[in-house]
């Protein structure tokens, strides 16, 4: 069936997943429905420990057994022990056909992919892959599907009670015998636990991991012990060096620092442009440097930021610092100025659910007014791939790509026009994974596109001098240069799905073909 | 069927309720049961507002109907205008046969009896009553079953899914237009809400009500947006004078000041008392001094005390403005002092959850050492009435005294022997409200009793020079002062169930009998 970004969704995946296609980013709004809750043993005797002797020992504890959904975090994003922790005991127990329900997977877990291969692990679900997973993936290695969700998605599936999380296994920076979990502290410094707070939440069993034990109570808690189940002491839960990074340094590629100098350029000539605006942007180095001009633009305007959301770095923290944010909404902490900032008084920790889960009563995503965001491809209708890469493969995460775009009143994404020889504008992206429906503006470094749907956008900039296109001229300019794509052989075998935030299906991820020799 | 307490509890009761008889204090530990979820209506679309214009409008919005249940929570106290503000208009629309669920309800909700009185308002679930409304439904004026809970024990029948809160109104002292509550700040500032968490987290709609709206985002939030349907701004959500009073002038009462004497005394020769310990008390004159006088034997002594619980006071919040706790969690405010301590950072709040439900995974009780609680009346097997007067009448709440008595280590109940010539102490109490089983000691003006159950304490005050006593001495003392006082007359008709925290019955409330002349 085509779904309203025009991608065939075949009528086998939505028999098998239950699900509809997508249908527009606002369909499900105002949907009633009841949330789940977890199975939950009582404790209220005073004398009961949580602490277990080793993830071995809880692993029994919680009755392990074939067929379970786990659930695991990425705070610590490409330095994670915990993952592959629980994994090779898990699949040193004989375990098989386990759901891994991840809020993200990176290189870091390649070490799982032989669990992928022998039937340890036999679905994932999670904002996207990297590394050798998404090449398993995309070769055809998982017996289930994949599943991408976004943040805000991952929420929904799990307040629904469409995925039941059996067991969560919570990294904790910090943590007290009790299970009060802190994202602050210790030596494997996160910052924050945002992305975890539904497992402790919806979880049946929750097991809280720690290199820090401190003393009760653990407060202010980020995940409650009323939560947590067991906790296991370990040598250490991740690699502090790959956790949080130093701050990028400022970008001085001319062509990033082009295409942030048009993208705030843009975001001044906008009418959201004013005192107490609300902002979020990405890592990447345009996105950085496009959140630097801006300061500057709002100190000389004496314009003062109400909040800024993210997924932080030390830019968006320098806002604060300077006084020119009342306050920073935080789901996660890219770098060590990030992490740091988090003890400031106005520098607020947010869960998943509270920054994007479209099925709650209004998620912070709603209130933004500008977010600045990177893709891997952007079409001429405007729908964004930042999860499959031009070669096929998975290798990238939807985060919350498809939340702010659909929550802020002004999505802006910032491409280059070429990635390396591959045209980012073109006819048609490899996978959707945000819809076009939600996003208002492509800046290149070629020119700058605006939703033909935002007429209101497109006026707002009549005499501005910024080099304006419309989509296909930039898809065209790029297609000039580089050559149109050739397509991705795909196999028909659907290895994955994109889900959209509502639980709809955007598109499909289909098997790469294997490359053949004419004489085979 | 006859309980753990000795009491009769009636089939009739037991059948309609579909409730157990009590059957010990960790008969429920290790239960294991599935969390209820709230009916959530989603909002997506970013251009959605929650603001109603009036307390009527947003009862229409909520489709207010017959037979719902309606929650509400008491951090404004004697100040509170919020449950009448709502049933006087759910009364001018002709609504019948609501159920409200409130933390507890106080003379300030006298209004409401002639609601009880026509069948708006048919059952009451609370942690307890004052005034007027006791008086109804002591006299047999509410049509269905008045249930006194404990905090924990709302928390558990709430997220068990026993009690489905409707709509539950939530008095915000601030909040934005979209619903981020917080406990302090405005101009009826009652410090936190509790309370009123598990209402945001499991009601199917739910209403903030405020008297100062301010600049979204209101962080952090002590409710969050994500869970609260409409925004109602009126004049004034309650009497600030009434709200938090001035910190009580500390007692110069000789008596109160022996028991205090005689606790602190208790307290310091038992084996918790030690560098690290936790502490709980309540707001009565003796249990205040009792806080100041263990003050200075921890200076004394150079011990410190790692958290403070509450239901809190100025001498508790002293503790930490001198150093002398590392910590204080936080459930409600007694004084203007407890309101001002929460901008402390190392004053946290906690949920009326996190702090007592007995269904969870380890409440804060569970880690309490001492808790230092009050009574109307003490029977000689160490149960307690904290519900029921002397006079037969609803006239007082469980609130945590039944949580914090079964999780403490140390539970000690200060009474005075005679509470005017009533006799505090006693064959058996008029109710059973908190059981003796998790009551460790009695100290009273005439003496200590030790819970014989409890023969390390009884080993420990070996030497120690303390008037020890058994508690049918205490009794016999109280006896022969003031004589066996006459039991109060009940009809046979069952008006309320005194619940215990884990959803069995304790015991049950009778309609009191009207006095009668002989000639009648």
């Amino acid at each position: 069936m085509i779904n309203a970004v025009g991608r065939d969704i075949p009528d086998e995946i939505l028999k098998a997943t239950g699900k509809e296609v997508f249908q527009g980013i606002h369909y499900r709004d105002g949907y009633t429905y009841k949330k789940d809750g977890p199975v939950t043993r009582c404790v209220s005797d005073n004398t009961k420990s949580k602490l277990a002797d080793s993830i071995h020992d809880v692993l029994i504890k919680c009755n392990i057994k074939d067929g379970m959904t786990l659930g695991f975090h990425h705070h610590f994003r490409e330095g994670d022990y915990i993952v592959n922790m629980v994994m090779e005991e898990v699949h040193r127990l004989g375990i098989k056909d386990i759901t891994i329900c991840a809020s993200s997977l990176g290189k870091a877990h390649d070490p799982i992919v032989p669990y992928i291969e022998d039937g340890t692990i036999t679905n994932i679900q999670s904002s996207g892959v990297r590394g050798k997973i998404g090449q398993a993936i995309s070769s055809g290695k998982l017996k289930g599907l994949a599943i991408m969700r976004s943040h805000g998605g991952r929420v929904r599936a799990i307040e629904s009670g469409e995925t039941r999380i059996d067991i969560a296994f919570i990294g904790a920076p910090t943590c007290d015998d009790y299970g009060n979990c802190r994202g602050i502290g210790g030596k494997s410094n996160c910052g924050v636990l945002s992305y975890a707070l539904v497992d402790g939440d919806y979880a049946d069993q929750v097991v809280a991991i720690t290199d820090c034990l401190v003393p009760f109570p653990n407060f202010p808690a980020h995940i409650s012990m009323t939560k947590v189940d067991y906790v296991v002491v370990v040598d250490a839960i991740g690699n502090p060096e790959k956790i949080a990074t130093g701050a990028a340094k400022p970008t001085t590629d001319m062509r990033k620092l082009m295409m942030a100098d048009y993208c705030t350029r843009f975001v001044v000539n906008t009418p959201y442009f004013k005192d107490g605006f609300s902002y979020q942007t990405g890592v990447g180095g345009a996105s950085i440097a496009s959140t630097i001009s801006l300061a500057k633009i709002m100190k000389e305007r004496n314009i003062r930021m109400r909040f800024g959301v993210g997924g932080l770095t030390k830019p968006m923290c320098d806002l604060l610092a300077n006084n020119q944010v009342d306050c920073l909404l935080d789901t996660q902490d890219f770098d060590l100025d990030a992490v740091e900032s988090v003890k400031d008084f106005k520098h607020f920790r947010i869960s998943a659910g509270e920054y994007a889960n479209p099925f709650n009563k209004g998620a912070v995503v709603n209130k933004l007014d500008f977010v600045i965001l990177a893709a891997l491809e952007v079409d001429v209708n405007f729908n964004c791939n930042v999860v499959v890469g031009s070669d096929g493969e998975i290798t990238g995460a939807q985060g919350g790509h498809p939340d702010t775009a659909a929550g802020a009143k002004c999505a802006i994404v910032i491409v280059p026009l070429l990635q390396g020889r591959i045209p980012a504008v073109c006819t048609e992206v490899t996978a959707v994974t945000t819809p076009g429906e939600s996003i208002d503006v492509v800046v290149t470094d070629y020119g700058i596109a605006i939703n033909p749907k935002r007429q209101d956008l497109i006026d707002c900039m009549k005499g501005v001098d910024l080099p304006f296109k419309t989509i296909e001229e930039l898809r065209d300019i790029a297609y000039s240069i580089a050559g149109e794509p050739e397509k991705v052989e795909f196999d028909d075998k659907v290895v994955g799905i994109i889900e959209s935030r509502d639980g709809t299906i955007l598109d499909v991820v289909r098997k790469v073909k294997e490359y053949t020799f004419a004489d085979n």
